[in-house]
């Protein structure tokens, strides 16, 4: 673990308003749409899991998708109706930055900057990530190293940014029952290696619905200080990610059992 | 998931003596040295684990090794230490089988017999342990997907023999920061796909000492039915898997822990 | 690369009647169905290869299977069977042995006795082929690292038997594009570590009819010291491994081509 | 293989000047230093280079590195080296692009542009490179599966650029004794499955340099299009790579062995 010079494992708290992400607080709990899809789908989103009871609302609308024929998110469209839904009911919002060019955009609307498994590599994002005055999330890319994720959140840090949590969300593996392989043991390596908060991902991480409940369970009691999960009104009518979405019920349902 | 005649999911319990294995029991804990080195380490362990608090005493004595020149257990006379040991403390024993000329001692004198990761596709080894009126202990291959584990489980109960419990134990991945990853998404899946019992051994999973107590909590949290974990009295000093292996002091803390 | 004590990359040739696998010889061409199905199978595709030009006949009898309920092998009438077309033609034989039970047969009838990918981690299965007067044929484990599948040689180096045959069979990776990834660096790799020939199956590596040829030529062109190869009379009606088998006039087109 | 609606298979030849890459034509031999250093050192490479007989120059000046503290290359400084270099000796160049940002200057300068292996996944620069008149080089990403590969060169076909040429650099296994698994058969399959050429990269296949002789061979035997190999002056002496580099007179002996 050669060349951490800032993130030498100093604990820290990464702070959204009232929010706070790190080991002497309780676990954050962020749900919401893979994708913002419609401006009702979002606001009858965020209604339900205001109730339910959330700390922070998810929406991505700029969507990274293997295809370039699938949806590719709403685009500002989009993170306007997320941003209008999280006011209304009074949460912060989530989403994902994929392209340098939409900085100005994201860093206006969202209250914590995503970046996705896909872009860890992504040095330039990085690099410019450190020059902004909000905190990242910064997901483990599917084959990452520990020590390359370790690097990653030490881009944005060297370039002025150490607001980083970041998030666990399955590797790739040989098998494929499960959409990726939760590493559950990079929790505590991340939280001891970093000293930065560390979040979960079961949805991602595992691609199906009846596996977010152990899973969520297994995060916390490692010590995962928030947990990240796929809620949609109507799971099966989701233009991405339905087979590991959460309705309304199913979320309360796993909140309560937590 | 085709072919599964036998264990087609209906729950089942495994008993050996009092202690029981399974979603109406409370976790079963197993404990011990990676292998049984001499007459004094495992009766000096046994008592200690036996105060602490242990269900079933943990040893090898037939070891399967990577290089043909390392240390290849005490055979047949590790087993009977272990025995003696087990019976002094009145504990059943656990102890690895790697080939059915032992099949015959093997079965006098343990309680429940393992079989090891580099055997669970051994399909010979695997049949014959149908003939066996012991519970078997099937560890996950190193690369088994869930198909391939579930089927050496068929193999066994097609066999003869439905008293099986499964160890997750961590599998191959790309990172060698741990040993192995420990795919706990395994153990709902594979108490759902075969109704059996699923252990969880996060000593071999990680290999690192200090990350035995948060995955052995994680575990539990997502229902493991029990968990393995080596105990060596002097770690430092161990023949085999010494950085792995927590001392009694350590252990003690873990399980007050749990 | 500890503990080479016999295998330490002097070159060796390994000579099976007047066939020789070693640096200084032609490649040596192994083809035959994966699994021996009737007297008639065999016998067809013996008769076929031989006018083609192979040097050794390949058939399974005793067949690993992930289920317990396919088509587990002929057995010892196979074995009778490969036998008897094998002289019928001339041929040398190699099949798999997958349990000490059959050694004595096995190394009765076989010219080359095979260890299965799925047993190169069986220690006991490998001491036992260190007593035995016949070259082994030592697949790659689906997961086994580099030092682990020397060291599997090693181990029946070390109990007497130094005429041992590698082949690199593919490794298991994230994609099922292909059945396994050939790691064709393997065979200079091992070469140069072991001085041992190394044939390559690009059969079981690819499962795919179509990337044999390529692939082939591939494994010839880095220095492979043969080609094991699934020839079957009609391969959309084996009984296993149809997708990845070449018909006769397949072969030879393949033959010609190299 | 879903969603292909331009690179259906259709063969297609990439042109850069003379410089033809494509079925019905000679391997291309790109060659030259992982990164460039100095004027100096990418002169004196240029000429060697040309004399043994190179087609493209290969030179990174924008480097992703693991590590934020690690030499990130010379920019554009050492683009305009990298051009007169080339246009002493005559040979079209070939460099790395990591950013949008650096879009303009990289298509002035360079005949063929890299995608590198990290930024497979970057959705928003393989957009921005639909609508590049340059041919693009698409390294798979160490962890993309072949579907995933050829979707991202379908993003760059479906916004307006179908001059890709493929490069496969080995993806990410489980054994660390070469730096990557080199995936052959990837050859053939991307060749069917798009239509486009594909080049192998085996120096960062293997990070050995003793195997990239054999490895080079290999590739051309199973058909590919191309080989790129770093060459710089000195080995031990450079900033990146050095392990997997070969000086120049290896690189002459590896060229006539071809």
């Amino acid at each position: 673990m050669a060349d951490k010079k800032i993130l030498t494992g100093e604990k820290r708290t990464v702070q959204v308003g009232k929010i706070k992400f790190g080991e002497d607080h309780p676990p954050v709990y962020i749900a919401g749409p893979c994708a913002v899809e419609s401006k009702q789908q979002i606001m009858e989103t965020a209604a339900a899991l205001k109730e339910i009871g959330v700390d922070v609302l998810r929406g991505g609308v700029f969507k990274p998708r293997t295809s370039p024929y699938a949806f590719q998110g709403l685009g500002r469209e989009g993170l306007e109706y997320l941003k209008e839904a999280a006011e209304v009911v009074g949460l912060p919002i989530i989403t994902e930055l994929m392209d340098e060019s939409h900085m100005e955009v994201v860093s206006e609307y969202a209250d914590i900057i995503q970046v996705g498994s896909r872009n860890m590599f992504n040095y330039s994002l990085l690099k410019s990530l450190g020059n902004v005055n909000k905190p990242i999330f910064l997901k483990r890319g599917m084959c990452a190293t520990i020590n390359e994720w370790i690097m990653a959140a030490e881009y944005i840090a060297a370039h002025g940014n150490q607001d980083i949590i970041l998030c666990e969300r399955g590797i790739r593996g040989f098998d494929n029952y499960t959409r990726n392989t939760l590493d559950l043991a990079a929790v505590p390596i991340m939280q001891k290696e970093t000293g930065l908060p560390v979040v979960v991902d079961p949805s991602h991480a595992t691609g199906i619905r009846e596996l977010i409940a152990p899973m969520s369970k297994a995060a916390l009691a490692c010590g995962a200080n928030g947990l990240m999960i796929e809620v949609h009104p109507n799971p099966s009518c989701a233009l991405s990610d339905g087979p590991q979405s959460l309705n309304f019920q199913e979320y309360q349902q796993l909140r309560q059992s937590l």
